[in-house]
């Protein structure tokens, strides 16, 4: 019975999506589902990305939090072409349901990018589609290297991983190479970067992947 | 409808949570709730509270995962007197009706504390009670000092907030001071804790919390 209903909200949800990803589409819009715990980083990310592709990529955000519009203040200000904050009071994660009504309040065609940024949470949001070409977990060193295997399925549903904070590496006692292996072990495709929004590096092959799937996305 | 499903849930989830508390009331066995986001220290602090206070304090842990059993073989290791691993197999929280088999498992009798340790989320857990004495939420300065206000309700529901990690704030951005107020500004009543589980700083406080509470319960 249980079982049930969460198919019938999952069957529902993926509808929804599919309606989202064909306006995308249409739109030639590249769209990434930004995901991590809380505190990875993901809103840090996304302010040194819109300041540094100024004038390169234009670039819309939809923020998902469950309280406050902290997040978005801070995109707003790091130079976003449209912002949006959906609250979710109390949800867990960002739906195709929340994200349709967004879609009639943006001009896509002064968009190169839409990043919607998902409730920090590990576990649900990977299960939800919203209509994104790409989803993506950033993952911090600080959460140690076993996630992987604990979490699976967000590494699984990820074709992309950025793992972040690799400064404070020194301090701690995760092994950047067995993160690596261990999100491999659950998804030997994934696409991993190495980064620290801290002082910037690593953030151009960051860049170079997200310049390179919107162009594929507008010629397509 | 979706908002009758949930209260359904969570009803039926509060039934069988409060036969699971008068089972260990009956038993005088003091038990927490352990909560936070993945890779804030939940293992290790347990692993740090067993090996510390072995010969004061009688230890049990029910281990919540998602997949594998890493942490339930890392607190058989540290000493527990009895460890039980529940693997959800992609469930976001510990419920009651997954704890309440586990209980045929132990001997209460031989147990003085019994931690639940949950699934690493710091959003769906708070809403499932298991039978608990205390919700407790650990939290990691690496997580950024905005987190209480963007997670409120575990913050709410927990009455005591261990912030794990300081020996890492000369490399963070977070502040201490703001951790706290923000956490006490949607919590005003929260007990809190400094610690650092890699160096044992502050650990005394919290083993003195728990201590109290156990020798309370027994007296109770």
């Amino acid at each position: 019975m249980k079982v049930t209903v969460v198919k019938d909200i999952l069957d529902a949800n993926r509808r929804v999506s599919s309606v989202n990803k064909a306006r995308f589409d249409e739109a030639k819009l590249f769209v990434v589902n930004l995901m991590s715990s809380p505190g990875a980083g993901k809103t840090a990310l996304l302010e040194k990305t819109i300041a540094d592709l100024k004038g390169e990529l234009s670039i819309g955000v939809i923020e998902g939090d469950i309280q406050t519009s902290l997040d978005a203040d801070r995109i707003e200000a790091a130079g976003a072409t449209f912002t949006h904050q959906i609250n979710t009071h109390g949800a867990c994660h960002i739906d195709g349901n929340m994200i349709a009504p967004v879609l009639d309040l943006m001009d896509m065609s002064v968009l190169d990018l839409l990043v919607v940024e998902n409730v920090g949470n590990l576990v649900c949001p990977a299960e939800f589609d919203v209509g994104e070409d790409e989803k993506m977990v950033l993952f911090s060193v600080t959460e140690g290297d076993d996630k992987p295997k604990k979490y699976p399925l967000m590494f699984q549903e990820s074709n992309l991983m950025v793992v972040n904070k690799i400064d404070l590496l020194p301090y701690l006692d995760s092994e950047l190479e067995t993160i690596h292996k261990n999100a491999r072990d659950v998804h030997p495709g994934l696409t991993i970067f190495d980064v620290s929004c801290r002082n910037g590096d690593g953030l151009d092959a960051f860049y170079g992947w997200l310049k390179e799937k919107v162009a594929a996305k507008k010629a397509g």
